[in-house]
């Protein structure tokens, strides 16, 4: 049996570590700041790959792979991007029992490496646009580690797009933000607030950063996923230039977009309770198990009443069936709620001579008592619900953490107590969101879309007229 | 347009780079020995990963992530493996700014790290078996790279299963082997022997390992895909235990098997022709192009008769549709054979007044017109029949190039001249077989499953009493 979960009102960050450990999603390895993904992390991984690659598709892009390792010279070709990411860096200096010419690092993000190939693929405005995506392993060395939420080497796709002008390029980066907000909302149900990096919280390398941002249950923020707008800066760094269809010569303009295991972390952190997981259905590996409930003298009655149900549901639902009688029924609903699974159906003698089933819900715990042959459309329909209810819950959670502030002494009291999103104002100065992050720990997550009117608003540090609607929160 | 294609007589290898690169397969890498999987290549690849990695869900495993990074002590856990391994390991020293306390190599396969994670995993029988695959990258140094086929970073898959039993692990062993068999011949349509390794040939720590093996159309053999029996080498390295139904403590018995981006090298070698690449149909990420024929005069009433069958056919099949007009027909059609697609559709102004469509093979070149409303169902049927020609094609191939030889005079001539597959005896030793990799360049492929009788035969070189059949072939 599963050990207990420490509960959120205790220790949050033990809690969450509780049920990545205990519902076997990953594991610490021997390796520094690297951890394990476990069958059923993978298969919440695998769930969200296989969505979110296929949103890529349909918006035109196609798949490839560059390799692991870069050229140290490549990553200094930019001066911003050597500077952000030099301090991580992993440095291949040996390799078949010789020591290398030249150190390859290991990459951190592949900017570098993929432009360097684009290079050799671009003449012409023929070749472009080039709209590429890869799935990899990368390494950044953190000092701070956290199971899926920051760890030194982590899954992600990252996309790298290749465009004639700036307008297409920079509707590209808003195209694919938007992909990730879809994603987020509609398959992770994670309400996102969507929205420009300042100068300090952007890409190292980038003209300009968007980002998605979910409040977590302890009202921290998580950047969920980001997306580039590169400019001409890596085309320069690589000599990337182009014939323009008036036979002119001109680099070309970049994005670049990314997203990461980092996910599963936030999937976690946003709906789950102290009882274990909880998998919004779309994503979910398994949406029902049924759970024969027997004593020895009936069991084969129960267990084939309940497999007939299990037999009729299997090829239109994911789902399993848990007739192991090594396990309690009691042991066993524990269990599965640890693992997340939204609905849990059980069976038993009773449920059988009435012709009915109980299903139960994960998320609410209410349970309900159906005819049999009703069970497939009613489970259908809970998943629906369930799905809907965990998103409302999400986002009520941030509306209820989401103040309209314009005092600076409140923001303080704010991120000493309650934490959650400051919705509030910035005159542009580095140095105020500094001094806020300094005093506060609090930083920018973004500069809404909305942008609402700022006439007549003062920074929320220094007080002079402000010149962005900018949300602050703790963050992940 | 694509360049010229070396013809396989002229120079077979300059062929195949041909064909990799000018259908834009794959792509030389600024890093020695690494290759960039273009998306044609990717989109290949992709194929085949979702194909057989069904078969392994079927067959009882899950998908899981271990650490890239291995810390260099475990890797001389385990005598043989360190032997086998380390001359091509790439080293991690540096990290984060600093010098590491001890380096950290770039896994060449993850049996160490995984087993290290069993250890913490397995205490009982009833957390056996594991079941686990990783789809990751992989890297090992190696002198002299090729394409796909022998690159320093190279993408794959590798199954790690623990077990009580010797006899349930040599039954996985030899399950999993037998997965890759279906699927190279029933997916990639690339017929291969079955059979066991010999002692000089196995993987580094394994007690039996096993490979099928595929002949190339210049004759080579190419391995494309292997399992191992490792017996408690990993678990005895690792002290992994655990306690029996009997209540007593045992090592625990472990498999591990492979394949990996090599298989699109022997794909594209099986079947491809001097105008290009042919792909199987059950793997090709294009399965039928329509290409509309017409002039400026025509071109609305053409392209509307060719999109009319296009939106019939896209749901039900891969599709591509080029009416693009900066390209004629006749580079569309050479285009399109390079990229392997099994069937072009070709639908001119006569086709249209006909109510007919012009289906080319792309594997025959034979084209028949057939009547509009019976041009997908005449598609369906074609891309079974190329699947099992492409098969066939192999198939002969490998018949009349096996030959049985007993005299080892006949042996070294065959190895001059033709090359092929000697189907033939061996006494076991290994200086025989050194002997005969010395003097002809040929090595033992496999001995086979089926090893017919032994009795009276004598060893292809020393003479003495034979113990094996032995297949052996110049290989890849």
């Amino acid at each position: 049996m599963a050990e207990k979960i420490t509960p959120r009102s205790e220790n949050y960050s033990q809690w969450y570590v509780d049920i990545v450990v205990q519902s076997k999603l990953a594991d610490y390895s021997p390796v520094k700041g690297c951890m394990v993904i476990r069958p059923r992390g993978y298969a919440l991984w695998e769930a969200m790959q296989r969505q979110i690659d296929a949103m890529f598709k349909e918006t035109g892009h196609s798949n490839a792979y560059f390799p692991l390792l870069i050229p140290e010279s490549f990553i200094h070709k930019e001066a911003e991007h050597v500077e952000g990411f030099s301090p991580e860096l992993a440095v291949v200096t040996h390799a078949g029992g010789e020591e290398l010419e030249e150190p390859l690092v290991i990459r951190p993000t592949s900017e570098t490496i993929i432009w360097s190939m684009y290079k050799k693929w671009i003449q012409s405005y023929r070749d472009l646009p080039i709209l590429i995506n890869q799935w990899a392993n990368v390494l950044r060395w953190e000092k701070r580690t956290r199971l899926f939420l920051r760890t030194t080497e982590f899954l992600w796709q990252e996309g790298h797009t290749a465009h004639e002008t700036e307008e297409e390029a920079v509707e590209e980066t808003l195209k694919m933000l938007d992909v990730y907000a879809r994603f987020a909302e509609e398959y992770m149900a994670v309400p996102v607030l969507q929205g420009k990096k300042t100068e300090s919280e952007k890409f190292a390398g980038a003209v300009d950063t968007y980002s998605i941002e979910a409040m977590m249950q302890d009202r921290k923020a998580l950047q969920a996923g980001t997306s580039h707008f590169l400019g001409q800066n890596f085309a320069r760094a690589f000599d990337v230039t182009y014939q323009t269809k008036e036979g002119k010569l001109d680099h070309v303009w970049a994005t670049s977009w990314g997203m990461s295991t980092r996910l599963v972390g936030a999937l976690i952190m946003t709906h789950s309770d102290d009882r274990g997981l909880i998998i919004p259905p779309r994503l979910a590996p398994t949406e029902a198990v049924i759970i024969p409930i027997f004593k020895n003298k009936n069991k084969e009655e129960v267990v084939g009443y309940a497999r007939k149900l299990y037999d009729e549901m299997k090829s239109g639902f994911r789902m399993e069936f848990d007739d192991d009688d090594a396990n309690s029924p009691g042991w066993k609903f524990a269990e599965w709620e640890m693992c997340g699974v939204p609905i849990r159906i059980e069976i038993g003698p009773r449920d059988m001579e009435s012709g009915k089933a109980m299903l139960v819900r994960r998320d609410t715990g209410e349970k309900e008592s159906v005819e049999i042959g009703e069970a497939a459309g009613r489970v259908r329909e809970l998943l629906g619900e369930i799905q809907t209810s965990l998103f409302e819950k999400a986002r009520k959670l941030r509306e209820e953490h989401t103040h309209q502030i314009d005092e600076y002494e409140k923001f303080k009291v704010l991120y000493e107590q309650d934490g959650g999103f400051a919705d509030t104002h910035w005159c542009g100065s580095a140095e105020c969101e500094a001094a806020v992050k300094d005093e506060t720990k609090a930083t920018i997550r973004v500069l809404p879309f909305d942008q609402g009117t700022v006439e007549g608003k003062k920074c929320i540090y220094c007080g002079k007229p402000a010149r962005y609607r900018a949300v602050f929160a703790k963050a992940y």
